[in-house]
C-alpha cells in the first residue's frame, strides 16, 4: 500500500491546473451554470463514455477527442441543457464553444472538451454558452476556492458538490490528483457517471492512462446506481499535462499501480457520494457480495440489489424486509443456491443476520430499524461458495425522488 | 378473425369449474385470503414461472407437476405470505396443503397446484393454510360470484381485482376459457406475473397447450413492468378439463389457432389490467415500437421505456419529457440511429409529435399536458428501420409507490 494523502484544492491541486465558474444563465437563472478546467500545458487525456446508443453532442465531441492522438487545453461545461436528442445543430454548439475558447488560446479547434447536463431533446442557446466559454477563460483561477465553485457550478439536482484531490509519489517526485463530479439522477452509467472531470500532473503515457481509467471504472461509477436509467451524458475524462516532473509511466509496474490506485481511490470516493446524493436520497445504500463463484455474479448481485426499486424503498422504510434483496439476486442473472446464502444488515448502529442457508431468521424488528435508520447502510451477503466479491452503491427510493422527477423540465 | 365472445364467471365460465374464497387470517385480517379453483374432471395443465433463481416453494411444488403427466382437480391460493425464501419447511407447507385436499378428493398427492403472494421471507402457519385449504373444498361454488370473490381473494395491493372469461368455438362445439389474476407489485414478469390461472373447457393435447402459453405470455406478460422487480413466484398456470366435449386439439391448424388467439386475448387484456393498477399507478403507460429492424430490438425499445423510472416519473407529473424515452430505448441494448426516429405521444385527448428523424420539436406545453393526464397513455415510436413492432405496458411512479413500499410489511 503505497502512501496516498488526501489534500485541498479539487482540480487545481495538480500543478499547472486553473478552473473556473460563471453564470450563462443557460437554463438556471440566479446561480452559476458553466465551469472551465484549464492547464497552463496540452494534455494527455483518455476518456470513458456512456454505453448509451443515444449519444450526446458533447460524448461525440469528446470521443472523437480521447481516441486520437490531440492534446488538450481545457474542458468547458455546462449545467441545464445535456445537448442531446439534438441532431446536426447540437454537434455545431460544441464546435463553436470549442472555437470560443481557441480563439483565444491560439490550439487547435480539437484541444477543448465539453459536458453537458440537463434536460435532453432542447437546443442550448448558441449565444450563451460561447459568452460564457470565453468568460470562463478570462476568469480562470488556480485556486481551491475556483476549484469549489467550478465542482458547484456542474451540478443539477446534486444537493452536494463532490470534489477531492488526492497527493502520491511517482519515482521519487511528488504528484497530485483532483477530480469534480455531478450525479444525482438518471444514474446507473454503464462506462460511467454522468460527469467526472479528472486532472494530474503525473506524466503518463496515453494508453496505460486509459487501461487504467477503463479498469478502475468497473468497480467504482459503474457499481453505483440511482434509479436504473443510463444517461445519454456519462462522460469520465481524465487530463494530465506532466508537470510534476516524475519520468513518464510508459510500462507496468510499481508507479503505474500508484498511479492506478490513486484514480481507483479517487473514482471509488466519488461514485459513493455520488450514490449517497442520489435524488431525493436520504441513505447510501451499500450491497457487498462476497464469497460469489465469480467476479461477474458477484458484480450482477450487488448492482441488481442497489438497483431494485422494492429494496430501495424498504431501505427507505426502514424495513427488514430481506426478501426482496434476495429476490433481486435472483433475477440478477447470477446462479447461485439460496441454500448457501448468509444475508446480514449493517450499519453504525450494529449488524444483525437476517437469512442463513434458505432459512429466514428471526427478526427483532425494533433493534433492525434502528440499524436501517443510519445514513448509510449495508447490505452483506456471504455467498458461501467461491471467494469472488464485488461492491455496489446506490441509494433509498423517496417521494422527493419522484416529487424531482415529476416535473423535471419547469 | 374467429368470434371471440366475453362472458361472465370468470374462473367458473368454462363447464365444470368451481371456485372459493375464505378468510384464513393468514396475514391480513377482516378480508378473505385464500382462494380455490376446482374442477369436476381432472385437468391437463400446462405453465409457466418465474425465471429468478429464487423460486418460492409453490413454483417448485407446481413446476414439478405441470412438467410430468399428472392431471390436477385443483388450484389453493392464498395472499399474505409468499412462502419464498422458506427453506424446507416451505415445500412442507405446500405438500401439507395439497394433502387437505386429497383427504377429501381421494385424488393422488399431486393433483393440487399451490399458489401464494405476500412477504417474502416469512412462513406460512401451517394450521391455519390445511384448515383453509379445507374449508375451501367444502364452500366451493360454480357462480360468477364465486369466481369474483376468488379473485379478490388473491389480491395484495391491488386495487382491483382482475377476471375474465370468455366463448369461441372449436370443433363446431362451444367452449369457454376463463381466468384471475393480481398484479400490483414485484412486476417485471419473466415468464409470466405474479399470479394468473386460467381455466377452460376445451379439450387440448397438454404439449399443444403448453406451447400456445409458452408463446401468448411473451407478447403478454413478459411486455409489462410495474417496477422492473422479477418476482419469486411469478406463476401463470392454465388448466382443461375437457368437458366442452370438442374433438381434441391435437395438432395445429384452425383449432388450435383459435385456442391460442382466445388465450392471447385473455393475457392481453389481464396484463394491461395489470399494468394500468401497478402500485400507486395513476395511468396505464403504453409503449408501441413499431417499423423496428427485429422485433427482438422493438420488444427491448418498448419494454425498456415503461421500466425506466425517470419515464414514469415524467408519466406521473404529465411531464413531455420526451428525451427521457429515448434515454430508455437508448440503453435498452437495441441497436438504431436516434437520426431515424419519430416520437408521438398519443391518449384520448389527441396526439403530438415531438421528436422528428434526430431533432425536438417545439411543444405547446399546455396541449402535451392535457393528452398526457389521461388514464392511459401511449408513446407511439416509429423507427423508420424495418417492419416489426411490439407493445409494452407498465405504470406512472407516484408517491404512492414508494408509500406502499417503503413499510409493505407492517
Amino acid at each position: 500500500m503505497s502512501s496516498i494523502k488526501v489534500v485541498e484544492g479539487g482540480v487545481t491541486a495538480p500543478e499547472g491546473f486553473y478552473a473556473a465558474s460563471y453564470a450563462a444563465e443557460i437554463k438556471y437563472k440566479n446561480r452559476e451554470d458553466m465551469a472551465l478546467i484549464y492547464s497552463d500545458e496540452l494534455c494527455v487525456t483518455a476518456g470513458v463514455y456512456t454505453s448509451n446508443v443515444v449519444k450526446a453532442a458533447p460524448v461525440l465531441w469528446d470521443k472523437a477527442i480521447t481516441d486520437s492522438d490531440e492534446k488538450v487545453r481545457a474542458v468547458v461545461v455546462n449545467t441545464g441543457i445535456a445537448n442531446a436528442c439534438t441532431g446536426e445543430k447540437g454537434l455545431e454548439i460544441c464546435k463553436k464553444t470549442c472555437a470560443a475558447v481557441t480563439e483565444i488560446t491560439g490550439d487547435s479547434e480539437k484541444s477543448v472538451l465539453v459536458g453537458s447536463t440537463g434536460v435532453i431533446g432542447m437546443q442550448i442557446p448558441v449565444d450563451k454558452i460561447v459568452a460564457g466559454a470565453k468568460e470562463l477563460v478570462a476568469r480562470k483561477e488556480r485556486s481551491a476556492e475556483a476549484a469549489t465553485k467550478a465542482s458547484k457550478a456542474i451540478m443539477t439536482t446534486d444537493t452536494v458538490n463532490k470534489e477531492t484531490a488526492v497527493e502520491f509519489t511517482v519515482g521519487g517526485k511528488t504528484v497530485r490528483m483532483g477530480a469534480m463530479t455531478k450525479g444525482a439522477g438518471m444514474i446507473h452509467p454503464n462506462m460511467c457517471t454522468m460527469l467526472c472531470f479528472v486532472t494530474t500532473d503525473a506524466a503518463i503515457d496515453k494508453a496505460l492512462m486509459q487501461e487504467a481509467l477503463s479498469d478502475v471504472v468497473k468497480d467504482t461509477f459503474n457499481m453505483v446506481s440511482v434509479d436504473g436509467d443510463t444517461s445519454t451524458n456519462d462522460t469520465l475524462v481524465i487530463l494530465s499535462n506532466g508537470l510534476a516532473g516524475n519520468p513518464v509511466i510508459d510500462k507496468k509496474g510499481e508507479d503505474y499501480d500508484t498511479f492506478k490506485e490513486a484514480l481507483f481511490g479517487i473514482c471509488r470516493e466519488l461514485a459513493m457520494r455520488m450514490a449517497g446524493d442520489g435524488e431525493g436520497a436520504t441513505a447510501l445504500f451499500e450491497a457487498r457480495v462476497y464469497n460469489a463463484k465469480t467476479k461477474e455474479d458477484a458484480k450482477l448481485m450487488a448492482r441488481s440489489v442497489v438497483s431494485s426499486s422494492l429494496s430501495k424503498a424498504a431501505i427507505f422504510g426502514h424495513d427488514a424486509n430481506f426478501g426482496r434483496f434476495l429476490c433481486a439476486m435472483g433475477y440478477s442473472g447470477a446462479d447461485f443456491d439460496q441454500r448457501d446464502v448468509e444475508l446480514t444488515f449493517m450499519s453504525e448502529a450494529g449488524e444483525m443476520k437476517v437469512f442463513d442457508h434458505g432459512e429466514p431468521l428471526p427478526i427483532d424488528e425494533e433493534r433492525a430499524t434502528k440499524i436501517l435508520s443510519e445514513k448509510k447502510v449495508t447490505i452483506q451477503v456471504n455467498m458461501n461458495e467461491g471467494d469472488k466479491e464485488a461492491t455496489a452503491w446506490g441509494c433509498d427510493l423517496s417521494y422527493d425522488y419522484v416529487k424531482i422527477n415529476a416535473d423535471y423540465r419547469s
